[in-house]
């Protein structure tokens, strides 16, 4: 009786994965994190309520949860478990919108909408952005101490991977890098283009992917796999941005457009035009694709459909 | 013959601790701490160099070192090693050096001077400013990842502790309050006023003890009693900046003086006189020294004596 029970409930499980599209698979990882965000981040109401706010209002306006939906997507193509996963797809929520928090501020791109809202600075002043900021990236470290040990993979691994991944080599060098190229009367060469989109959107989605795949205990080949998928797609999503920047209205975005032109801004199109830049979006999903490979066809399954959702996307 | 060596080494030992003064203990615990921080952080020459020149400017150009000096003088009281207790003690300095950067930028507290130099947006620009704050905040975490686990203690609980006490709920909550009564007409309540040096600072000198005595593998009881030493201590030494904030030159404290008066800022000489300031530190310290009852005379020795000499000092 018990062999039947599971069985039939092994078989719904294979059907509900059959039948469940991607639109479907992404809204549950989505409702996943935010569960889990939303239990972890200090409530609003905790006292200096006004950084909670300022935390929560960030986190939870929109977002599309790329870099979490990878990790799990990433860990659930290795055979590991959703719920493992889970700590360390909320940590690098939180450091993707701290990273978008600072970006903002007047110092830095000086942007008044994120995800269809004001941003923080505008919102709550320029100091408490700063602070609500340092805040999640503070939090994305607290958070990912709750991730388990693998056979293979143990709390150092993780918290060194994120920190190198989001550090001043690559995540903040990334914007180092931008900032120090704005304006500038000089054509930025365009390996000093991929170096940004590298540091700034690839390292971190590399990451995303590799962390989830150490969460199920992957053999080293699988985990360079993923993280080469995640790295290339991670380009790939870079250069889609900026094509989206010239194409897309503000409110499609939920972000200013149109705003890397004005600023002078080395982008994919204004070196490559925008055919240009859609064949090498293109080039790169298919190397993303590819990097798959050892993990076999079925278990990529996820990742291979959202490889291709990125690309397609419009906003 | 081995045993006549080991034995005359550990005599040897033993005078050095006898004679060495706190002047040349603290001496070579800075040492120690600033050789490890210059071999952790990334060189100057790392790309993009800016960051990196920025990150080791804020941290190598003075500094009392306080919290690691604290964090391994713990860990000594706990009967640990030294070496075990660097990456805490480390990341500890890394933390405190990013608050410092983020709380001098201009929509903070807008200051020019810090450890006697020009302050990091005055000499890197706004943005560089934040970001080398944010590659500080990462950083510590990195460090603080090649921390051993003791038999009672794993990385866990080092992350925990340390991303509490420098999170929303302590460290950035007390700049949240700071901001926020800064400048107001109404007079800030001494409870308020407890509340920031409580979160400001108290809280990290705590967890700079508890961090030192847990590599030392220390006992509950042990753990607590340097963590109560660590906080009075805290607050304590921030009643003292206070005071020499009033007292002091700007060239002598190698930040701005005065200033708090200034901004109209709530200090202990503002709410109950130099004189009772002054009470109040010492009543503050006394309290710290109790604290460390459970560790025995001989081994709380240096705890005592630091305790001390952050009461006397005039910069």
């Amino acid at each position: 009786m018990h062999r039947l029970v599971s069985g039939t409930a092994q078989f719904q499980f294979m059907i509900d994965q059959m039948t469940e599209d991607l639109e479907s698979y992404l809204k549950s990882r989505r409702e996943r994190v935010d569960s889990v965000l939303r239990a972890l981040l200090p409530a609003s109401r905790t006292k200096p309520a006004t950084i909670h706010e300022a935390m929560r209002y960030s986190m939870f306006r929109g977002g599309k949860r790329l870099r979490p939906i990878l990790c799990l997507a990433a860990a659930e193509a290795c055979g590991g478990e959703l719920n493992l996963a889970l700590p360390p797809a909320a940590a690098l929520e939180c450091i993707h919108t701290y990273s978008l928090i600072h970006d903002d501020l007047p110092c830095m791109d000086d942007d008044d909408l994120r995800r269809g809202n004001p941003t923080s600075h505008r919102k709550y002043g320029e100091g408490i952005a700063v602070l609500a900021g340092d805040a999640l990236l503070t939090v994305a470290f607290e958070i990912l101490a709750e991730t388990l040990s693998t056979r293979r993979y143990e709390l150092r691994d993780y918290v060194s991977e994120l920190a190198v991944a989001s550090g001043s080599r690559h995540l903040i060098g990334g914007q180092v890098l931008d900032l120090e190229n704005e304006g500038q009367k000089k054509q930025v060469s365009t390996e000093m283009l991929k170096t940004i989109h590298q540091s700034k959107t690839a390292a971190l989605l590399r990451s995303s992917c590799r962390l989830g795949a150490m969460t199920a205990n992957a053999a080293p080949r699988k985990l360079s796999a993923v993280g080469d998928f995640g790295f290339d797609l991670g380009l790939a999503f870079q250069v889609i941005d900026d094509i989206l920047d010239v194409t897309q209205s503000s409110g499609k975005l939920g972000k200013s457009s149109g705003k890397d032109q004005a600023a002078g801004k080395a982008t994919y199109p204004a070196l490559f035009g925008l055919k240009g830049a859609r064949a090498e979006a293109g080039r790169l999903t298919e190397r993303a694709h590819r990097a798959l490979k050892p993990l076999g066809k079925k278990a990529s399954k996820r990742l291979h459909e959202i490889a291709d959702c990125l690309l397609d996307r419009n906003y």
